[in-house]
């Protein structure tokens, strides 16, 4: 049966593209992934990736398509500009060039003058959260490569502050003295001792990390442990930097992968209640949310 | 004319290798270097290395070669043992298996059992600062890829901590996304701006770093002030972590390369007397105390 989509919801992020087959009531009629990510193309490519993608669906000359993500940077498609808080997530969308019939409009990114911060992608999974928890009033964590933490209020982002946390940990598992270290397997007690130590004493970090090296240089240390130590010192830290974010508030985490359930395990260990939300799920309710303006008189 | 070393001083590191042809009297006769460092050598590699190297000179059975760094590591020529703080720095000296005649003594490093530790290399360079500052009591400092401060008192290491910020700026500034933002040229003024942040601020170190990527897209940022703004804020956490160390102490940093200096400006806008050194002097000076050793009666 050939899927003839009233609407196509598109997740286009740094490393992979996701499309979505959207029936007119929101329902997921076919999906398609590919992993022709933004950084792996010029700007005159990413029309033929996605046309290449949605290829066995029946687009006609009036569907509309709704992106999120890197897609809208500078070294995307089209840039989509910054929306500068306090706003409401996933205003404004911006028409991409193309040649081949396709409507894709992009939505743009959130930013903050000071302190400096930027985001692209993580604003629609908030607006698809705020569309379905609407009179939400606390901070979302979204884990990640650059994890974010974003107070929310009355429906706006109020500010938000990125921790280069997940980027770190990748560079010095895979690339630094430590990767001699780490390896398969996770020490959960390992992971909560070491979050405390880094919420207790954050400036130490860069010793603490070189100390999972000399321990097992001085005697033994698995790397069950190693690994499991790396995670929870970044996490630690990061969570003893963005107290504020979390202290005293209800806290939503959208994501279900590794990264966010260590999240949760370490906001928890803080008596921090915790929701924790589907990824996935929050970005298409986002694009849904945004593919509604669409239809609003311009 | 040929080169008649008395003695041989060697410092084999992970990334190059440097012999001196010594006098009797610790005078400098030549030197020469080579790109062979540790990392670059199977075990078997280490010998045909260092002979290729000092092949111009005129070396006896009977020359003693004394060397220092990664080559006695477990990946190095032949294990030299740690010797566990307190002790004097460069104590105990292995013997390099070798075929062709050479008698190669390799000093051993010092590690610390809690928190774990390890050095190798630096305590010959403390050794050597040690033997021209023999009533030293305080800290010395040793930037590098590794930094370490180290406590010193009454000819012995008493303890210290190894901060891996060199390392991490390495990573940051060229594989992590803020190598879109560093570049040539430093900017002073920005540099002592993000060390007094880290200082007073180490938690949000992990922000703070994306916070330099998302002010150039934002408004501009130059690659002078990222540079200098990326590595103060890594050596203002180092410093906020080592606090204990520098505090109300005579610090003696070893090196004079532009790290050693930015440590130097950084503990002086603290309010810390600094003395530099120079850090090769320090290292022959290190291997002639060593050499010394091999004289004694056994």
């Amino acid at each position: 049966m050939t899927v003839a989509p009233h609407w196509i919801a598109v997740d286009w992020g740094t490393s992979n593209l996701r499309a979505w087959a959207m029936d007119q009531d929101g329902t997921v009629l076919d999906q398609a992934t590919s992993p022709q990510g933004m950084a792996t193309l010029a700007p005159a490519e990413f029309e033929p990736a996605l046309t290449a993608l949605i290829a066995s669906w029946t687009v006609a000359s009036d569907t509309q398509i709704v992106a999120c993500g890197m897609v809208g940077s500078k070294q995307g498609w089209v840039e989509a500009s910054y929306t500068y808080v306090p706003c409401a997530p996933a205003q404004g969308l911006t028409k991409a060039p193309t040649t081949g019939g396709l409507t894709v409009r992009v939505i743009g990114g959130v930013a903050q003058k000071s302190p400096a911060d930027v985001m692209r992608g993580e604003e629609t999974q908030i607006a698809g959260f705020l569309a379905l928890n609407k009179d939400f009033d606390g901070v979302i964590c979204l884990p990640g490569t650059h994890t974010k933490w974003v107070h929310v209020s009355a429906g706006e982002i109020v500010s938000f502050q990125t921790y280069m946390t997940g980027e770190i940990f990748g560079l010095l598992s895979q690339n630094s003295v430590l990767k001699h270290s780490v390896g398969d397997g996770f020490d959960d007690t390992a992971f909560a001792t070491a979050v405390s130590d880094a919420l207790s004493r954050p400036q130490t970090l860069a010793a603490n990390l070189f100390a999972i090296r000399a321990a097992g240089l001085v005697g033994e240390n698995p790397s069950t442990v190693a690994t499991a130590r790396l995670s929870g010192l970044l996490i630690g830290a990061e969570l003893a930097g963005s107290r504020p974010y979390w202290l005293g508030q209800n806290v939503a985490i959208i994501g279900t992968t590794t990264l966010a359930r260590l999240y949760s395990l370490a906001l928890q260990d803080q008596g921090v209640p915790v929701v924790e939300t589907d990824a996935t799920r929050m970005t298409l309710e986002g694009l849904k949310a945004a593919w509604a303006q669409t239809k609003e008189p311009a």
